[in-house]
């Protein structure tokens, strides 16, 4: 056992803090224990990496998700040891469905200490596994850099994802010699060769309805212009059901999006025969149902991969439509702002609030889950947005996601959406909007249920919900009080029940900056 | 891939349900979703397996425990897929280090689906095996009967602990011929043999200054007296310093506890040449400090084993007594309650009022961390009641356990303890107590940071906390507004700023049934 000495100008912990801001790691979102104080101690002394406290872990983890999308660069974490990491797993799930680069630095007994089985001490590597692209423990203060490095680097190796750097309290707080930090430098995407281009082009040509379907890398900016010149060429274009990140609005291609049921694939995609596909994979199920396929690709089409995901989607979108002699730009959408919605308060309704009132270069958090296909129906034409989807399916995500984007991108305005099932789960992310002053107004849709469960109920074949059922698929008795809930951890709050004050309330929430809450009663 | 017919009188999800009835599980701990709407479906059709609907995992698996330790038999959470799983599983594993048995139903998606890797993908098995005692997949609805039998079983053998049962969704909605469900018989704790408790008597006798440690079953109502048997021959007692659940107050031995802090483990185990464990192991470190051993056995000292944690520890303390011919009976508490305090809000003082006013087989949910030694010294000779510990380190288990031990034991007042830190973590807990009107007082201690980290801060070396340190360890700006909290979640609520204030408040909580929460702000 080695401790820090003042011989000794480093520390393993300091090692690590330094690295990371070497790397341009910026923001730390965090919820410590004592097995961490080394770490925290060091963000003392590096201004430049922000601490962000969050009150649980799955905050944390959802917030250095929505910065990964936004600055294409990981934050890092902090968590303690097992439980810490585990509450923060189910966000890390849908961040590794996101593709996003996260560094979790998840504390652990000092390595000696690991033999005697304390009470916290649990396999870490077995519960960090299956949401980390990349996992190692650092068992010594001298591999701390380089182990570093190595956690950046697989984190940022396309198709990126979160890495897990296993930190005992010993390799923190051991002492070594201060060397300068080393640099990352991110693997770049493999270009796609002509060989295939060549032959999707002719793929193309043959077929008789043609579609093409964008996910991650493809549905970026870049590659969305280079699919709506195939547009221009007669391929209907779709982006996957959920994206991590898609700018939408004035100026942008509108791709039309995958519907989540099979029964609205089917109709969208009857008679397609060649499907080509760029950054996804073939389109599948999100759940099975009794009697229904798996895959989304209809019979009888071919799925054909122009770009993996660890691939140059963009440069792959551009040669093809290039060797398909399509136009040099693509359909954008125009500018086009909707009347101001009146009556009853429906999903649709704050859609065209949201749509009216969304500033320039905002961006939208959405886990509204089933009220989503309305709220986004008018934003298609909004002023210039982009928005952050729920990939993995683990609802909870939109308040811990807007964290993470608002400190990215301060100067933007951040929207999140939330179902109030949703939005239950990581709660505790309303104080850390406050205490950070982040600039996020956060919806909750209050339909007092877990609706699509009622919907999914029947379509699984379950019949319909009697007493116990009901019991599990409604939040309502009691009420939730939104209002309440976002006070008590300093966010002020307002209930909206008709159009009309959503539109108000909205379009004041958009004008000013610093958090706030609406709870939308939906009619 | 088959699916229910009129023709087939079950389904693997009912034939789940009617063992787990026919072996007593009465209660399910719920947070489903669209792969688990056959086995919500089959609850309608057993209403003596009550369902239970918690907006977060982590309240479910916390739930389930509380239950557990109160029944000495598992309930059921249901679960859905990997996320879900892995929100539940920090309050696994404290239900792990309490030895309580817990049959977890984790939804999966269908058997042929998984192959998709569908969204909600995962490798649910490495997630659950950290946390679970067996763990295994229902790959078809007819081994069903047989899996959920193991399951049960498992969860039940010494020293029991929780089980993960994987249910994809074909096996819960494929049909199968209904059997009368098989039953399940608890396996027995080994005796301890009379060569090892001989030995160990020798042991005592040429012992200085023997001690005994209590952990788990050894802790409980029969243990506890055999162990006040051996400390009136002058065999210091002292239970673990967390335990699962321990008898209290009037007509229980009251044995010492060990402290938390080596500094204080060493003060109380100075001289100590022969170490007794009766259901637990050697003392450890909770955690690794710079320079300090972590094993808590002096120097010197041998510590030996009674009985194990798989062992008959009640028998065995028995026959021990019985070997040194110790009296029938030891010391026990006398009945003494304190004067009403006055004044500042202090821990004592919060203590006090709860030993004055905690009702006769109140059973109290204690994770308030550093408020605990103050809350929990005057309640020793309190009317009797029962103690639950946070067992694992996880902060965050005591709304859940209060949900659990109130389900459990509906004739008793539970008192739910907790830090404003921890509470954070399951506050949706909340919302299940007023739903289920369950007769728990919730304290919330308000000191605004995590008061323990604090002094972990200095205690492992890592100096003085300036800015960014400080921001990670103080709950402070912006205040959490319990009283706003927990009305918004259908929770009556008050805070109290003075001992005066707190002792009326408890009062009469202690006095009315159905939740309701006091927010203690301390001085």
């Amino acid at each position: 056992m080695t401790t820090t000495t003042d011989a000794l100008s480093s520390t393993g912990a300091t090692t690590l803090v330094d690295t990371l801001t070497a790397n341009n790691v910026r923001a730390c979102f965090a919820n410590p224990g004592t097995s961490e104080m080394h770490f925290v101690a060091a963000l003392d002394h590096c201004p430049s990496l922000r601490p962000i406290l969050c009150l649980f872990e799955g905050v944390a983890t959802g917030a250095a998700d929505g910065y990964g999308r936004m600055a294409d660069w990981p934050a890092c974490t902090l968590l303690h040891l097992g439980p810490g990491y585990a509450n923060g797993a189910a966000n890390l799930h849908n961040a590794r469905r996101a593709y996003t680069p996260i560094v979790n630095i998840i504390g652990d007994h000092a390595t000696y200490h690991r033999a005697y089985d304390a009470p916290l001490n649990s396999d870490i590597m077995s519960l960090a596994r299956p949401n980390s692209v990349w996992c190692r423990s650092a068992e010594s203060a001298s591999e701390m850099a380089a182990i570093t490095v190595e956690a950046i680097r697989a984190s940022l190796t396309p198709p990126n994802g979160p890495v897990s750097l296993i930190l005992p309290a010993d390799t923190a707080w051991s002492g070594l010699r201060a060397e300068p930090p080393p640099k990352v430098t991110a693997p770049e995407r493999a270009r796609v060769d002509s060989q295939r281009i060549e032959a999707i082009a002719r793929a193309v040509r043959a077929a008789a309805k043609p579609v093409l379907l964008l996910g991650h890398q493809a549905a970026l900016d870049a590659g969305l212009r280079q699919a709506a010149r195939l547009e221009a060429l007669g391929v209907r274009v779709f982006v996957d059901t959920f994206i991590a990140r898609q700018p939408r609005g004035a100026g942008h291609f509108a791709p039309a999006r995958l519907p989540y049921r099979a029964e609205g694939v089917k109709a969208e995609l009857a008679g397609v025969d060649v499907m080509i596909l760029a950054g996804t994979d073939s389109p599948v199920a999100f759940f099975a149902y009794p009697g229904q396929p798996s895959s989304f690709v209809p019979e009888g089409c071919r799925d054909i991969s122009l770009a993996s995901r660890t691939e140059d989607a963009v440069h792959a979108l551009a040669d093809l439509a290039d060797a398909l002699e399509a136009p040099l730009r693509g359909p954008t959408q125009e500018l086009h702002l909707p009347e101001a919605p009146s009556g009853k308060l429906t999903p649709l309704s704050v859609g065209v609030s949201i749509a009216r009132h969304l500033p320039e270069n905002a961006i939208v958090c959405d886990d509204s889950v089933t009220s989503r296909d309305g709220v986004t129906a008018a934003s298609s034409t909004a002023r210039p947005h982009e928005v952050l989807a729920l990939t993995g399916g683990s609802i909870g995500i939109a308040i811990p996601l807007a964290i993470g984007a608002a400190v990215a991108k301060p100067a933007s305005k951040v929207v999140c959406l939330s179902g109030d099932g949703a939005a239950m789960y990581t709660l505790q992310g309303l104080w850390t909007m406050a205490r950070e002053s982040l600039d996020v107004v956060t919806i909750v849709f209050a339909n007092r249920s877990y609706k699509i469960l009622h919907q999914e109920f029947t379509r699984t074949g379950a019949g319909s919900p009697h007493a116990s059922a009901a019991t599990l698929l409604n939040l309502t008795p009691p009420d939730l009080d939104w209002v309440s809930l976002s006070r008590g951890m300093g966010v002020p709050a307002t209930r909206c029940q008709t159009a009309e004050e959503f539109e108000n309330c909205f379009r004041r929430a958009s004008a000013e900056p610093g958090p706030c809450l609406i709870e939308a009663v939906l009619a």
